[in-house]
């Protein structure tokens, strides 16, 4: 018996993923309902040799729903996901707004699966950039504690969505053939160019998602006073995450050692191919279910050999979103 | 009176700039001679009402010549400016070879011009990694000194060249067409990608850009034992280099004062408009003497207020190359 499955925000980058995922990883799923904001109504998605229409999203959408998974933004999430709880669905929440509460889990399936079961009704999916880094931290972090993180990010444009991925498209069309480039999406140029991440600041002139790696990452290892800093930037590339990871432990540590335990690590594939310069990039790391960890190297600015530098590459809409997603959905099942 | 001035490798990017720059600075030169290799030999170029023939470089190639600005890769620079130097010229090298040598100064003028002086024939410009990051740490540095630098950098693809920047728009046009990119001079897809900067690695997987930002800020700073991690990456962007930089200093230290300091720098330009989003970007630091500032942030995960991150953006052909080698000359000839 497979459950009652609701999709909301079917249209989106993520929401896309989230199918093709469900097809791959055959998810048990005896009934599906697509839901989508009201300019989507009606359309048809052919999914695994049937057609779905897309239904509006509204308050009573959710009766029989066992699972909904929310990929719709976050005042979407806000107004519907109360809803779902209500009709006695399980909500996974891809947007950032209940990330952060008390009483939500924050999970990473490789990392703090078992607080999957504290629930109250909504389960929340960390940020893309929260999830590529943390997934080959965590198994260090296990052997020799981490004290401080410093990242720096280079993200790519399918985070803002498919209009952002068109855009950086558009743009260097524009700009190969002389035209000044059209910018809609993000507030400056991205095409052969790079800035700030494009989310609002704080007082102390951080970004949201600079903020959100700090708090998600201190959530999901526990450890609210986890020494974290990070640098988030957007670049020019259509899909998946890169991270430049500095981590000082408490003990020190080999890099034959990290290379180790990486290797092992669940959702980490290692390639880090000194020899013929074979290392993360989002080409490769694109379509792909594990984070990319290479470039491992000792830090020497640390003393004792309590510093390494990681270079890591994730899919951020699949690992970092809709796979992550999928797989709190499977063990919501598993331990029903 | 003006000097007797050589160009070696004036038909490459950084030659280009040479030209460019000497025009806008109305550099006082006397005479003028452009040298390349032997298939640019014959070629006409242009400058300042006058037509030059590019002349082919060799050993006698230096007699008469006051300064001689290489410019045409580390193989030519040790090749030729030890003829350069017996014929009496000051060679201002452009190439890695000299760098580290402790004859050699390694001169930002804006740092430590007094030791320009000290030259037995050879002047070296740094990398422009070393240059973009180092301009703004400096005037900090000299308030407070710098203990630990981590660096990541997100550099464009013109540090390879002319024929580079040909390469990413050439290959973004082809995938935007859903053709299959050509790969020539780098060893991996740039366009919509990004990858561990194409130099070579040594036997502790650093790659040969981050060993010069490390040693090369250890000479200019005199602190041979200054801790500095870097990580460098080769993004789809044209021109202009940006890092983010992470410093730790031995006592406290404010945003504010930061900011200050960096304002009255010389060869530094704040961008730091948190009101309005807008930070140093690739595409503003473009055609710009002066390293842009931004994202000037407290960085928490440091004790006592002594961290801070920093965002900056340097036109590497300018500053971190051209300009700067440019400014050495001008000393010198103040020198005299």
């Amino acid at each position: 018996m497979g459950c009652h499955l609701a999709i909301v925000g079917v249209t989106g980058a993520v929401g896309q993923e989230l199918l093709s995922i469900l097809e791959q990883r055959c998810f048990p799923f005896e009934s599906l309902k697509l839901l989508a904001s009201s300019n989507s109504v009606g359309k048809q998605i052919a999914f695994m040799g049937r057609v779905y229409t897309v239904e509006e999203l509204c308050e009573e959408s959710f009766s029989g729903v066992d699972i909904a998974m929310f990929s719709a933004g976050g005042a979407r999430s806000r107004a519907f996901a109360p809803a779902a709880v209500s009709a006695g669905a399980v909500v996974v929440d891809n947007s950032s707004v209940y990330r952060m509460e008390p009483t939500v889990p924050l999970i990473v399936p490789e990392i703090n699966a078992h607080q999957i079961g504290e629930h109250k009704g909504i389960i929340a999916n960390p940020s893309c950039s929260t999830i590529v880094g943390i997934v080959p931290v965590w198994p260090l972090h296990q052997v020799n504690p981490v004290i401080r993180v410093v990242v720096s990010a280079y993200q790519p444009v399918s985070g803002s969505g498919m209009s952002a991925m068109y855009e950086l498209e558009n743009q260097s069309h524009q700009l190969i053939n002389g035209k000044e480039p059209t910018c809609r999406v993000f507030p400056h140029q991205i095409a052969f160019n790079c800035f700030n991440h494009n989310s609002p600041l704080d007082a102390d002139g951080y970004n949201l998602e600079e903020l959100k790696m700090v708090r998600e990452t201190r959530k999901i290892l526990d450890r609210m006073d986890l020494s974290v800093t990070a640098t988030c930037v957007r670049i020019p590339v259509l899909r998946a995450h890169c991270e430049s990871i500095n981590l000082e432990f408490i003990n020190p540590i080999k890099v034959e050692d990290v290379r180790g335990i990486l290797a092992a690590a669940p959702g980490v594939t290692v390639l880090d191919d000194r020899k013929n310069n074979r290392f993360p990039m989002p080409i490769n790391a694109t379509g792909q279910d594990d984070v990319l960890v290479g470039r491992i190297r000792r830090d020497d600015s640390l003393p004792d050999n309590r510093g390494i530098n990681l270079w890591v590459a994730g899919d951020q809409l699949r690992k970092g979103s809709a796979l992550n997603a999928i797989q709190i959905a499977e063990r919501l099942l598993k331990s029903t």
